[in-house]
């Protein structure tokens, strides 16, 4: 897997980045020993908006930049912008054509930019995952959806059961996607704002996670087919929920 | 990519799996000079079969087989079974509930097994592909279909617009997934029997392949996405089919 990872350089040029768009910022390295009264802005800055500071050795900027004028720090840049599931949730006005991915360990970046790809081109309006056991948005994702994943909100939360609870505050209906479910995909309810998670290929949705769902819904298979590849599990969702809100539902109609 | 291919060697062995089940048989090694009236024969069943025979130096076949007593022969054996595309269209009383994949160019490993994945999942009766550019059904493919591609027919032609000539005479109707077709895949006809065609993500169907098509579908898409990933795309064909054939059409009811 080629990671083309982009970082920039230098104090003022950080310090610039986390001022103007700090939902890009991945992570700041800074030399040890290296201070002064910007380093010291930076670091609170980059400790505002939860932003992992690293302190390395001299030679690990050098291993990531080259023979560059450093000044001692560098920063990860993500091609996608996060923001963070309170900013989000803050600023959206839910209804009944809102609906957002919330993503259980989808570790895999090829399935992970698919996902956000059909998302994207279904009209989801965010896809929520967890800072921890997830894929970041790196490069190697990002190509996997084909560039599109800048044109969906990807918003990051600690704490997924956490966020479940409050989007059913805001009345958002969660619904998962469960092989053993007995309500059909086929016969998806809309008309309400909705979460749908996603859980991991192999373990599915976590038990409490699961719990936590208003809804469960199972896509049938033929042939003793037991599961599909995760991004096709997603797409089908995304898309069946797409059909029903803006195709008129029944199928047999289009508006497109 | 892990390619863990299965080989039989040794005369008898290859012999008979000829004789039982050529169509797993991907590719024969014979060494260079090696000959006898055994050798004769299973070079006549696998020009029979039109499976590729290699001469090969001796080397050769030591790095695929390792110091074994091969009489000169191996055999790459696919973990699935191949039947060309006038066995099985002689074999096929097609009717409403038939659907077929035709792939054209489907190149990537991980897009193939997913593909096949989906189509078994959803019913579909089998899955053609050409002989030349496209993935063969290697371990990897079988790895990324989770073990489903023996579950479906995989039949393989020489020429895939020939067999689009002839699906049309056996009461096909073949239809194309194209982005610029103004027909929306949410509008799919079924009642008949259907050839899908699916091009590779980069460069779609072929001009000559998609004016044999007797119909486009697009797959309506938001937020300027041009296209999705090849193996959903073909998922939400393979699904929208199903649903409409097997889960009564509407999308309301279902008979899951």
């Amino acid at each position: 897997m080629e990671l083309e990872e982009i970082y920039i350089y230098g104090r003022n040029p950080v310090e610039e980045q986390l001022t103007e768009d700090p939902g890009k910022v991945e992570k700041i390295f800074i030399r040890d020993g290296a201070g002064g009264s910007q380093l010291k802005r930076i670091r609170e800055n980059a400790s505002t908006h939860r932003i992992p500071v690293s302190n390395v050795p001299g030679n690990k900027l050098f291993q990531l930049l080259g023979k560059v004028n450093d000044q001692g720090i560098a920063a990860l840049i993500s091609p996608v912008r996060h923001i963070s599931f309170d900013e989000w949730i803050a600023e959206t006005d839910a209804g009944p054509e809102t609906a957002i991915l919330l993503l259980d360990q989808i570790e895999d970046p090829h399935n992970f930019g698919a996902i956000l790809r059909s998302a994207a081109a279904a009209g989801i309006s965010a896809v929520v995952i967890p800072k921890h056991n997830q894929a970041p948005v790196s490069a190697a994702v990002f190509k996997s959806s084909a560039g599109t994943a800048g044109r969906i909100p990807i918003v990051r939360t600690g704490n997924l059961n956490q966020t479940i609870r409050t989007l059913k505050e805001h009345k958002f209906w969660v619904a998962g996607l469960n092989p053993s479910a007995e309500r059909s995909l086929w016969e998806l309810e809309t008309g309400y704002p909705v979460a749908f998670v996603i859980g991991s290929e192999g373990e599915g949705i976590r038990k409490k996670t699961g719990e936590l769902c208003d809804l469960h819904y199972s896509i049938p298979m033929l042939n003793r087919v037991e599961s599909l590849n995760a991004s096709v599990s997603a797409a089908l969702l995304c898309f069946e929920w797409n059909r029903r809100v803006f195709h008129s539902g029944n199928g047999r109609e289009s508006s497109s």
